[in-house]
């Protein structure tokens, strides 16, 4: 042991993500709370800061921390701006404020002869002057000292308490021996659209519904400002790059495919079209060309919206790496290229990439440059498919890679696997992770889930985005409930989570699957499909609404505010989301069952939302504008899955009366 | 990123203290059970090992890991030997059998094209064989590569599966891609008294019991072997170093002392003693020298048994280091040298150190240097003497320092203090810990600090000494309860903890305190006592038989085998310890209160002892030698405070009939 002994034990740092080894991620704007246990031998008054910076900077910001109960301390901190921040905590043996507390005991205990106690404190003052170096505190500080050491007794107990000292002694406390807790916990802060968003996916192929042929980028305003009419804020294109010939799969996913049909989007590369060899840096030439790409990335951004694009690392035989690089591949006994299996089924449309082969680091840069490429033409979000069939070690990699270029990229992670390798992406890095939501239809299974995500440890990092169908997937429960169910899990998407979204045709409730699956009939992954944007029995002014209310009540974008509550019947979910300052609440009352009418009484939280027990307070429905007047925690609500599916209330709390008129907030 | 990156994840390895921070505990000859997180992108079949070694070799042992649920895997070792080991997981996806898993899956789906398949895994094995280098595994490895190579599909098939060649292809895995997890968790096995031991704590100046003068080293054999017969086995010491003379208190605390008082054992240091200075490498001369001491240390060893020194780190004005090291203490403005206070409260005859003076280092090993002496004097045990007024890093450091030298070496921390810093020191190094079990009196209590010393992570590095009592505290459960009291602690402490004592005056009945307070009236600390070892009342037969039932049941050896069970009434306590053959088995009914009879329904935990539920079997009463045959869990008990405080049953399980009459284990 050569450096100086540590002298404050600080322990169990929350939050933490394996002891420091992940960044917890936080909106920006939001507040950290962090705690610690924190502890010293002997009997001296324990001081504590939290301490936070951007990562690369040197000098921190500091807080003071509070003792709680039990040896465990709290602070908190405002993450102001969006980027890679740490936080620690630095702890140490007060000499002042223990030798204040000592005093304060043999005054308490009626002893006067203190005069080494006087001298010892005037001493500590002295100590606290030199390092406060020149200026106001410094001269300050030394007039204290001098007083001190003349003190008689009472005089010196009065000015040790004297509060314009002690705040003196807390800014310029002797740290020469403290504390600092390592490693440095790091903390990733999200700019606002990662947190808040609403996601709208199509086809660019498929913008205009024509049954026979395709759409190109220059088509895709109407369906573009269609979404943005909706209310929505990301635009998702599946990937738009060359498609294989070889083996192209025809629709309904058959192994034949006729002459003319548009193969699927997900079996990219075709080096013989596109300027930059055909593969994942081109876009398919029946879309049109980068520049008219660029064209569609600058009309989205002027209309306020973002796009995002999917990171799909899948070869299809015509893929210019197969070609330029076999050894990126698994290879048969033969020496032919693997194609991908699950078996018994085969995608012989699709090569997978060996990421650990001998030439792996050159195969890793050049996806991160596809990434990279893509940023520079104004994309920020990327939806990952399939990331748990790759290293986590390379999503580390390529997410850090990418960020240390363009902090704002956001990543939404496509696994829908086992829980532990969905979470570990979501450390790895990604911003956003696809759930299991799909598929939590019942109440207990949505109290459950939604639980899950808002607790620790996955609340610190696991940011979900509850898409409420995909290409892939059509739930049973869309299959089967009809237009009601399409409004149950629209509002259950929207309202529990800040970000969601929706695959077109979810707004005209379509819902014909293959005969015993959760898959599309005639999906448009394999074809051209007419649509009617606009036919009838659709729901888009519903959804609109819904997007409304996220825009207009401000308590939806946050994710750890959802608390859930009692409804008093398992087929209505209650829950509310307000914010700090209970200036906006959101309580909510949705049916979970398409095809009955259901009714409860319901328990609106009072005492959480700062409503006395007998005052009246007013509930405006912001689906419908009515406005009721409740009184008391129970209140009865009736809901129909035809025309009345939740009440999403606004809760206005009284505020007074004005000309014999009750007011409410 | 330069080295290759990892395949495999793993997390959440268990046990682990702070992200193997510290070492977790185990005695000797104990199963460690690990488990860890362990998942893997893709599709591959994970294999993991755990692996462990001493700590300083370089090979690892392995035994294979099994999948339990969800991504959870579990393997086991045992820990063999005493002193410092290290522990990891090593895992990877392996290859052969995730081509044997896709072979099964593709030869149930009725496909026969195999032949591709089939020359993969004949690659695999020649791997293997090539990995396995020469010798039988190699050859036989080759056999069957070249049958593989020839084989057709049905063949291939049933050679996948081949028992011989799976477990060769588990022993000759290709790890050439694979995850260890880092960093590596410490283990520290500590011999088996360090675990299983009863303390006997007596003061040498009062081995004879006269009251108006002290004994010597050579006085003390009555005393050990008294100790020796009611079963304990080790003697533990309070400091044994000379007195200081400046400010020595007298009896009852006073703070003025006659002449001819002994002082306080506690007061260490008197440089006009000793031939090393008198400080804390001498004896006190009063007790003998050097010599006697060694003498007494070997008759304590001839017997068996072990001595137990005090480390206790307090100097009186006396002590040597006052004259030669002043800079080590702290110092008033005056100049003079703090004596110790917990206002309004003075302790003019300790002198504190300061253990970050600037000349700490040369502290610290001074330090170290007297618990190294007193280990070259057969010392392997040190009770330390209020560790938490001391830095925790200083402990880490000399208690690693001490056992890199002497690794037999036991720390009993003495931190009576928060809980949290109790805990630190354990993690810190302690081998044992005093306990909150002397206030743990009621039903409530002791299930909660029993569960909670039992419970993850306490269990794994803190180790409970159970005393009773200590020269500092007479509980007021002693004073109160009268003889019963003694009976019931002496019972809880031996039956719940392998580590326990009893402080050398309890074993007759002393419970006079001074008034109000929790400590003895005219304590030996302060003086010399008189006292008949033998006195009427006494309960050194019931001691003894506590002590020969804990060394003849393997069971009460452990900790983490203690099993809490119903008693329906909440002055009964019902417990249970096993071995894990289930051949030693001892469930226990202890009542609580000292002044009245109660009786309760006890529910044995029959599934777990393996007896079935319709079964008779025999409790033997090893306090008694009664033998009670029950049948079902339900049996009622009832207990005397006076005369039968508790039922100790050895369960004795049926184990067949034999002539007429029913056997049991």
């Amino acid at each position: 042991m050569t450096k100086s002994p540590e002298t404050v034990v600080i322990r169990r740092i929350t939050p933490s993500l394996d002891n420091a080894r992940f960044a917890i991620k936080r909106p920006v704007g939001g507040t950290l709370q962090v705690e610690a246990d924190i502890f010293k031998d002997g009997h001296d008054e324990v001081a504590a800061l939290l301490k936070w910076r951007r990562v690369g900077e040197s000098a921190w910001n500091e807080t003071p921390m509070r003792p709680l109960l039990n040896d465990r301390w709290a602070g908190e901190f405002l993450v102001a701006d969006a980027g890679a921040w740490e936080f620690t905590v630095e702890a140490w043996g007060d000499v002042f404020f223990s030798w204040q507390h000592e005093l304060e005991k043999k005054f308490a205990a009626g002893l006067r002869e203190l005069q080494s106690e006087i001298l010892e404190g005037a001493g500590f003052i002295e100590t606290a002057a030199k390092q406060a170096g020149k200026g106001g505190d410094c001269e300050a500080l030394k007039k204290f000292a001098k007083e001190m050491r003349a003190a008689d007794p009472d005089k010196a107990h009065a000015l040790a308490h004297d509060p314009n000292l002690c705040a003196l002694m807390v800014i310029h406390a002797d740290r020469s021996i403290s504390t600092t807790a390592e490693p440095f916990h790091p903390v990733w802060v999200d700019r606002e659209r990662a947190t808040f968003a609403s996601w709208y996916e199509f086809f660019p192929r498929s913008a205009e519904g024509k049954p026979d042929s395709g759409s190109t980028f220059r088509d895709c305003l109407g369906r573009i400002d269609d979404a943005k009419a909706m209310g929505f804020d990301v635009i998702y294109f599946p990937p738009i790059h060359p498609i294989g010939e070889s083996n192209r799969k025809g629709r309904n996913n058959s192994t034949t495919c006729q002459p003319g049909e548009p193969g699927v989007p997900y079996a990219i590369g075709n080096r013989r079209q596109g300027v930059n060899g055909g593969g994942h840096k081109d876009v398919a030439p029946e879309l049109g060309t980068l520049e008219d790409f660029d064209w569609l990335v600058a009309q989205i951004q002027k209309r306020g919206l973002e796009i995002a694009l999917d990171f799909a690392i899948n070869c299809s035989p015509d893929h210019p790496y197969v070609h330029e690089h076999p050894e990126w591949f698994f290879k048969r006994p033969d020496g032919s290229i693997k194609y991908a299996e699950n078996p018994p089924k085969k995608y012989e449309d699709v090569y997978p990439l060996n990421f650990h082969n001998a030439d792996w680091r050159a195969l890793w840069d050049e996806l991160r440059d596809v990434i990279l490429f893509w940023c520079g033409h104004g994309v920020k979000i990327f939806r990952v498919d399939n990331p748990h069939t790759k290293p986590v070690a390379f999503w580390e990699w390529v997410i850090a890679e990418v960020k240390a270029k363009y902090p704002d990229t956001v990543f939404l992670s496509e696994a829908f696997t086992k829980p532990k390798m969905m979470q570990e992406l979501a450390k790895a890095g990604y911003t956003q992770s696809y759930t299991y939501f799909t598929w939590r239809n019942t109440k207990w299974e949505l109290v459950e889930y939604l639980t899950e995500l808002n607790t620790p440890p996955m609340r610190d990092f696991f940011r979900p985005n509850f898409f409420a169908n995909t290409p892939d997937i059509l739930p049973e429960f869309l299959q089967h409930g009809g237009r009601p169910a399409f409004l149950i899990r629209a509002l259950l998407a929207a309202m529990t989570s800040p970000v969601y979204g929706i695959y077109s045709g979810f707004e005209l409730c379509e819902n014909t699957p293959v005969l015993g699956k959760e898959e599309y009939l005639d999906s448009e992954k394999y074809q051209f499909k007419g649509r009617d944007w606009n036919a009838p029995g659709n729901i888009k002014d519903y959804i609109t609404k819904l997007n409304a209310i996220r825009a207009g009540n401000r308590a939806l974008r946050g994710f750890d505010n959802l608390r859930l509550h009692t409804a008093e019947n398992d087929q209505i979910l209650c829950f509310s989301k307000s914010t700090p300052a209970l200036d906006n609440i959101v309580f909510i009352a949705a049916t979970l069952d398409p095809r009955s009418n259901q009714s409860a009484f319901v328990h609106v939280p009072l005492e959480e939302f700062g409503i006395g027990a007998d005052e009246e307070y007013a509930m405006e429905d912001l689906l419908t504008g009515e406005v009721f007047h409740w009184r008391g925690s129970r209140n009865f609500v009736a809901l129909d899955p035809q025309n009345r599916p939740a009440h999403v209330f606004r809760v206005r709390r009284p505020i007074g009366r004005e000309e014999g008129v009750d007011l409410f907030a």
